[in-house]
């Protein structure tokens, strides 16, 4: 089973990624209020449910693909 | 109005963050089929309908955030 982990920075911490692309949006006349950039994981794991799917991915993401100092993360069943 | 946009390597191309993530977990002992490692921006533009959000969000994808040669993506409407 597929299951997508968005991971994007805080709102405290400074996200220059995003402040970049803001900048060069703003350069090319695109306006908007604002952009975050962070990973997107696709994990596709043995499962014979969702619910099961969805804890081998929580596990998985908070044993190696996120930094809860500094990210947050929010899982999707595909 | 937030418009995510998940960018996946190709299945084509080799994705060694992917590859490091897999090798990592099957060294933990966490089993899993596969993983492909990508990014996440959120965008939040200002736009009447969930339509217009999304030709936003098409057109700043297209125009700065992805790599057609190496990387696929996906729009979803938060």
């Amino acid at each position: 089973m597929k299951v997508g982990v968005k991971i994007l920075p805080r709102t405290e911490v400074l996200d220059s990624q995003g402040r970049a692309v803001e900048k060069t949006l703003e350069r090319s006349g695109r306006l908007l209020n604002s952009c975050r950039v962070g990973k997107y994981i696709q994990l596709d794991v043995d499962a014979a449910t969702k619910d099961e799917a969805f804890e081998k991915a929580k596990d998985i993401a908070e044993f190696v693909l996120y930094n809860p100092l500094i990210e947050s993360y929010e899982l999707e069943i595909l």
